[in-house]
């Protein structure tokens, strides 16, 4: 989840300069005629993810002391915030953690469950939560488990241990063990990460790409011969800065093709970290060469194997994340001399980034990127659902609330359905340093026939300029005609501070408000984007 | 054991056409006029093969609920067919199942012992038999035990904290174990393999050559420092069809030269697996090409390494095995989608061939090949011994019984001592597509001096026709003189029938019958070998 | 530790012949004029060694039954002699023992502990020391402890379980077991060596550079995610005859430049394995050569990582050993047929070699080269304490005394301080086959500001002729001027016999005398050093 190597525009100050104001005149114009649906909406792409860090999990998810905790320790008031936010699949326990995480210490009896020391993010450990807790918890938040397997002080064997112990009958030794420990069905996880980033020099039991690739094919033919159905997650690299990226993926995917069903991709930006704020709001266009990059590398991968089956991308690891605050602590501590005496801390309160408008406007923006790319993204989990760079914040023995983050995320996970469209876009431009002139406006839409209900999202990524847009929206609906669609719904998210925030305090400070669309003689719908901003206009038969 | 690549002959319709029946009027003639011995007779080239596998062990040798089994749960019935089929050394316990195997699941008491997945043959173990319980029944076949160890799941320190328990002097952790466990002398196992088929992608924890050429190297290494008397096998290749066949040997046996007495071969033949009948029928030539590749490739590495030892060729698996049907269920397996919930079966029904006539003389061309190749096969194991691909079947239950590979086999390891002695061999010819054009006729004799016996074994491989032999047998017993060598018995297996087989209810309805063999004036041996036959003349002074 | 590869002169007596008797009137000259001092002394040169090997600890520094043991069990006439020999700090546990060595089972209560085979030395470890015995065995010493991990059967996980538990501050798993073992404080171990000899064919677990390359750089990196103020040693070369000596080193400390602060030197002598007895006393030759090459491979190391820290060197095995003695026995052993079935032997005399005069002279000549080069030399272990190749014997129930070689350690233990300088040397040449034509005295100073003292360490390598020497001592004390520094003492280490040695009967057979010294009209020191002699000078303001 670090990449110190992420050298992603020093020089703000410079190029920011080079940011031409665009023609406020010029009208953005989105049409469905004559466009075909990309692929329908894979469920695990409103993913999320859980990691013991920081207090993502104690004092987030789980608070036993906490006055909405329920009978498992678990705070109803994030559980409701989690539903609301509408996530499918949480990959969990780890992230960096997993690499040095030993599953059975978060088994068994709480009382007996060793302390340990969590390298990744220099912690105390209880394990007071574990595999068998998250499961009751997912249990109740009605989401999926995406598990990730530790491959940086274990191996095959423990990883088959564990397989075992979660997905196995009862009957055999690890099985009757989770019988034991009170869940006597398999928990039937089907999507599991072997190994995190094990490209990255910071990860604990980093390989190089070649022994990566002859690891992870052992580990996932071994679990394949045990479950067949299981969907694997190779590592890609960490990020796309990573010098081996690219290269990577082509020989982990060469290597591991017929066993491996997803390649892993991480992807982190934050203003600070961009050429300028213009750039930051254009940084989906850099997931954009992201997914091209990783595509092609797995399509080779099976061209060499002669493979019929395509290579997803499992885009577990994605948002806006401050990097440089924990980078700082961490090379800090890296300098530090003598030893430690002092125990580590427990649950601290580490990558508590609070989110702007700015910040939702670029998820919101990723978010439209990985479902116009969802016919082979199939999988995406941001990062992370509580405290930890999320989009819910909750207050030790105190209240939770959503960041700014949360509704173009919440809006995505509960309205898109059925068929993703990707609208042919035409659009006023803007100027970046990283990624020269890109379009201002970036948008995606899904329609479910079944329900005759659909969904468009949009960002306006102009930090200067509103812009005024037209929609063509009756193709969407297919054959229905334009007369058949209204609006059923429109809000936006902007504010006139782009840097406003929420907090405990002032919870509801930025959220969306009504977005007034006007629907034209021709059936059209027109309305304005305001500068730095994110829309979603429901539609309906 | 599973060749997935084993692409033996998938046409055999086309190329039986192209089978010529031979002259029937031409005569085969075998002399040992001139002939060295080859080598000594080595004890292990009569070796078996018992791996958890189905239902080798459990309702096997292993059934305590049988009739016959006795205070250990052994059954007096198999026991007793074990020690008349001749078995001097039995290879345990795997096989694939090795390759995820934690040898001290199989150790204390029964009812400690956890359940575990077989991962390599989708069973349920109930570890009821274990290393201390075969040591046991190997005492009682009088068979010595030849131990592979787990290169799969595990490595160096699990082989040195098994070869402590198995052989180590009490006094040390893992010796007394043993000894608490009822064996206070330690086992004296010589004989190690370390791991099985390591570079077949079917194999759990598979590794390239030179992956495996480091690991073996420094297991062995270190397993000699324990014991410089052990004598060590390393993984040859899966099967001659292997991709890196020869190769991985060179590689393999370069680098762990020192350390290294043996290097495995592995190989199967079935009719169906033929291009012909015809072609089925003359596998032995593919052994005959195997064996000389594997030569080849060890004195290489003597070369390199400027050594004066050979490392010896242990044919620990070999034997017909129709291998379709297990690869048929297993590709159904990982064809599945979805998650296992039910547990797996244990000691199932599997790789429970019934052998015919046409097999036993197959069978017995293959163990006349090993044997004329005794200087360099000094170890071998037919797979398998009881109901998986065995010479022996025994119902849950119910009686145990002698497949028709049982007799070749028998009267070799009870017959065949003393000196190994290749004759002359001057035989009509068959055409094979696989093998070109080869002699019908194929025989290897051994003489004991001590005892003043020995044994010629042949078979006729012709599909078509039978053919009259003449030998000139006197020289076989050294300088004793023509006069001084008279037949003392002669048998021979055949049946108009070459698909009969035996069963439960018949139980012999293949088995072998005399051979009329005439003394012709000039001491030659005279007789006729039917078209696809078996036969053996004993001889004595 | 064992070098089979260790060819040097096998042709000693060949050789000895061109040794060429040196001029005796000609006269040496040392001189302090316009020295810089090369380096502050690093406290770790004065280090020793530790291993379960032998008797060094048993019967060594443990012996409960022993008339002088403590509380503890710790010989007190033992510990005595360790503190007068001013050592500093003591690797431990091994050696090529701790390839092997599980680090859990030398803690707890001791009837618990498990009694293992030592693979490296073939003997019984009954684990009654352990790490936290070593503690506290340490803490009566007064020595630091530089403890080295298992690599050759184990590897990350365990390495971190153990810095956990000898480090950790209470609160987690493993550290609070060591509370409970006795130990509620961390024992704040800093410097640890990364596996032992890991180049070795005799290592179990051995690697090739690549492999150690990674796995070096992999623990490393993870201890320092721990630590970041440990300083880790990897492992170098097993000795400069190493095919890979030098290339090893460029390798390793490439790819764990970033991680790794030390590299480890092993070099032993003795004087049959030298091409004469001149070549012998010599040996510092090829330790000033060895000391040149991983120098320049450390420096390589950090030119290619761009890195601003250098490498420094820890000589942690070095001194005089008869190798013959033990590969002999081992090699007898290895050709050894059929199996053990006799327990191994515990803490039997091994490796006790006896030294002389003349291994005296050569330990004080490499002593003077380490300190010579301290500025990169910046640890150092001599190897070993107790009974095992030691400058310390003790006898079961008996007596402890000194051999030979303590007296050269044991005055550069206690004197040197401060700064480290060595004179410009004018000296008699001597002749041998091995390095040429070189100097025959060699020398050393440090002169410590503070307390205004100083020692001049020399050795006269000479086989045949006693040397005149001169020295212009006054710059040594820095601006003091000549008539500030005087002689407090000077004794000289010799005999008529040079194969003299010490023995319990006669302890003090061979020990320094005294050495007598004219102060010269213009102030420098003059005196003779006998040939095959070794002598300090001390000094003071």
């Amino acid at each position: 989840m670090v990449s110190k190597q992420a050298g992603v525009g020093e020089s703000r100050a410079d190029s920011a300069a080079q940011a031409v104001a665009p023609d406020q005149a010029e009208q953005a114009a989105l049409s469905f005629a004559g466009v075909e649906p990309k692929a329908q909406v894979p469920a695990r792409i409103f993913g999320s993810f859980v990691e013991h860090l920081g207090r993502c999990v104690y004092g987030g998810i789980y608070e036993p002391g906490h006055p909405s905790a329920d009978e498992d320790g678990f705070r109803q008031d994030v559980l409701d915030l989690v539903k609301e936010l509408g996530v499918t699949c949480v990959r969990y326990p780890g992230g960096n953690f997993v690499s040095g995480y030993r599953w059975e210490d978060g088994t068994g009896p709480r009382e007996l469950r060793p302390v340990r020391r969590d390298l990744a993010w220099h912690a105390t450990e209880s394990n007071q939560m574990g595999i068998d807790d998250f499961y009751r918890w997912s249990r109740k938040a009605g989401t999926e488990i995406m598990l990730a397997v530790n491959m940086g002080t274990r191996g095959l064997a423990e990883a088959l241990d564990e397989l075992e112990y979660v997905n196995g009958a009862p009957g055999t030794a690890l099985a009757d063990r989770r019988v034991r420990n009170g869940i006597p069905e398999p928990m039937g996880i089907s999507m599991w990460c072997i190994g995190n980033e094990m490209d990255g020099p910071w990860q604990v039991g980093h390989m190089n790409q070649e022994e990566y690739a002859a690891a992870v094919e052992r580990a996932a033919h071994a679990m394949k011969l045990v479950e067949p159905g299981l969907e694997l997650v190779a590592c890609g690299s960490s990020s796309a800065h990573m010098p081996t990226f690219g290269s990577w993926e082509r020989t982990v995917l060469t290597q591991a093709y017929e066993h491996v069903d997803f390649v892993s991709c991480h992807a982190y930006y934050y203003e600070r970290g961009a050429a300028s704020l213009q750039d930051f709001l254009a940084s989906s266009e850099d997931m954009e060469a992201f997914i091209a990059t990783v595509v092609a590398a797995a399509d080779d991968a099976r061209a060499v194997n002669k493979g019929s089956k395509d290579i997803a991308l499992s885009f577990d690891e994605w948002g806006v994340w401050n990097q440089e605050v924990w980078n700082g602590e961490e090379n800090e501590r890296q300098q530090a001399k003598g030893l430690h005496t002092e125990p580590w801390p427990q649950a601290p309160h580490q990558l508590e980034d609070i989110y702007t408008v700015a910040d939702a406007v670029v998820e919101g923006s990723l978010m439209i990127t990985l479902l116009s790319h969802a016919d082979r993204v199939r999988s995406a989990s941001r990062a992370q659902l509580v405290n930890v760079i999320a989009p819910i914040m909750a207050e030790e023995g105190g209240p939770a609330w959503k960041q700014t983050i949360f509704y173009p995320f919440a809006e995505a996970a509960q309205r898109v359905k059925g068929s993703i469209v990707v609208p042919r876009v035409s659009s006023p431009k803007l100027e970046t340093s990283s990624y020269g002139r890109v379009d201002a406006l970036k948008a995606v839409a899904s329609w479910d026939q079944e329900s005759g209900s659909g969904v468009l999202l949009m960002v306006n990524r102009d930090v200067e300029s509103a812009h005024q847009v037209r929609v063509d929206v009756g193709a969407l609906a297919g054959g229905a005609g334009d007369a058949a669609v209204r609006v059923s719904g429109a809000k936006v998210l902007y504010d006139a501070d782009i840097h406003a925030t929420n907090s405990a305090q002032e919870p509801y400070r930025v959220k969306p408000v009504e977005l007034p669309v006007q629907v034209e003689a021709d059936g059209q719908l027109a309305f304005e984007l305001p500068a730095v901003s994110w829309a979603a206009i429901e539609l309906s038969r």
